[in-house]
């Protein structure tokens, strides 16, 4: 594939551009936010780089897109895309960050934080023994990079954890992998369910009442997309107690919107997409690496499959 | 060593009567609260099985005195103890508990739960992003069994982790070990400090004005012993930022009195000496080990060392 001239949009398009500079790459680069891209930009660019745009341009002008995001929905859910064009995401730390944020709550819950602070609020001194790792079953939704690199993290303080995926095939650090459609006889027993599914049209609302009431007071923690919870579906389990809390950094409509009533509920933690952020040197590093991969024609660990949607 | 008769004194006395129970041991046995204890118990035992009585009493009578807890103050600080006395504490899974509680508060600081759930209140969306524990350095006070075992959890997060002991000598885990006297010079670059110093006529106010003042903006998490800590001083260098925050689960006198103003200072988190709870369980399990050793005349690792205190 020959690609001369490239095109990065994003809101950190200054950082991107001094990281590059400094990588003395044999391209001509555009470096440019949202608002400025036109249509002779997508013209003259052979590849176009770019971070969770809000406008759809027309992608078959280019020879390749990179999403400097792990997730591709942006480019693929509900859409069509031209067949010839290559569509490659970041994949770097975000197993690690991912891993580390789920383990933070999970440590929360087991480590009392909330009852302890609100004992504190009182002055009382009433012990309560925190629960052991080990003691912890989890589910993880999705066994690729993210969903792997989350289980490898839980199970060193062996919690059990278990896999739910599309085919249901084996990985390692799950102590089973179950297909979706038999997930359903676990549900009951753990502890913990972590989403980090990418969203498509097989998982959209994948999260709903039948999966929420299945759960016996489980922890919820959405790291993949909002958009596969049905929100009032898991208000609901909440203040049915099926759901014991739920730590969202993923909602349907992003920023959640200020009248909406996941803001308040007692038993629900904001975060504003933060659990997988990819920093610019980060983004910068897999854009390079994809960008050499490609031009010495070896195969891509981070193409994505058009027709699977990630 | 010739045991016959035990008094184990408890205020969990019912549970470990119906653990011992269960196990068939061929020894006699009382079992009591502290308050039934008398004289004529202790001139009819041969061991004193305790946890953290509140009175003293004369142990000299009893060939063997094994201590529920893993720390042995209660028994040695400031006290003299006698020379042909055995003395045993509790090791079980005490290590990884505690590795487990620091994590979960390092976590949440480099996860700003804090900042998050102050902006969900406001319902506000304002992305921050969590620092990756790979970017964190950590010193510990005590390389012993708990020490290690913290700096072995938190060292797989790739965490660098400095301890420092009496001696320095090197342990596995710890990037570095350093004599207490010379671990100043690393004081001012660390995220972190961690306490988990038994409490001796060595470690009483170590931490004092001169070490808070070295830190530069780090978290303390004191899971030793309370008295090793300058409570006044804490809390200003807690005011003036030398320290970001202090996680304390043990205080000089417990429970932490209602007046004490470590209660409502907004950097500091109490929780009522929870991190290294012996279950029954495992308190059992610790002292029939320890009883079968000594029966068969094998090498003690729990045993305490009067001279040194723990």
């Amino acid at each position: 594939m020959n690609i001369n001239n490239i095109v990065v949009v994003s809101p950190m398009h200054n950082e991107i551009k001094t990281i590059i500079n400094n990588r003395n790459l044999a391209y001509n680069f555009r470096f440019l936010p949202e608002e400025k891209v036109t249509t002779s930009d997508l013209e003259w660019a052979d590849a176009f780089v770019a971070f969770n745009t809000k406008k759809d341009y027309d992608y078959s002008q280019v020879r390749w897109v990179h999403s400097l995001g792990a997730g591709v929905d942006r480019f693929l859910f509900k859409k069509k895309w031209p067949e010839d064009v290559l569509l490659t995401r970041t994949v770097c730390s975000f197993g690690q960050r991912i891993a580390e944020y789920c383990l933070s709550y999970i440590l929360k819950d087991v480590q009392f934080h909330d009852s302890f602070q609100q004992l504190q609020t009182n002055k009382t001194w009433e012990p309560i023994t925190p629960r052991l790792l080990s003691e912890q079953k989890v589910m993880i939704f999705g066994t690729g990079e993210i969903g792997q690199k989350t289980a490898e993290v839980l199970s060193t303080f062996g919690i059990e954890v278990y896999g739910v995926s599309l085919s249901g095939k084996n990985k390692a650090y799950f102590k089973e992998v179950l297909p979706v459609g038999s997930h359903e006889k676990r549900l009951g027993e753990v502890n913990y369910v972590i989403n980090t599914l990418p969203l498509t049209e097989k998982t959209e609302k994948l999260f709903d009442r039948q999966i929420f009431h299945s759960l016996s007071n489980a922890g919820f923690i959405n790291v993949g997309r909002g958009a596969s919870v049905d929100e009032e579906a898991l208000l609901e389990a909440l203040d049915r107690k099926h759901v014991k809390f739920a730590v969202l950094d993923v909602f349907t409509v992003e920023p959640l919107p200020q009248e909406h009533p996941l803001w308040g509920h007692p038993s629900v933690t904001i975060t504003p997409h933060i659990s997988a952020v990819t920093t610019p040197d980060e983004g910068v590093d897999c854009f390079v690496d994809t960008l050499r991969n490609i031009e010495a024609g070896n195969s891509l660990r981070n193409q994505v499959n058009i027709s699977k949607g990630f």
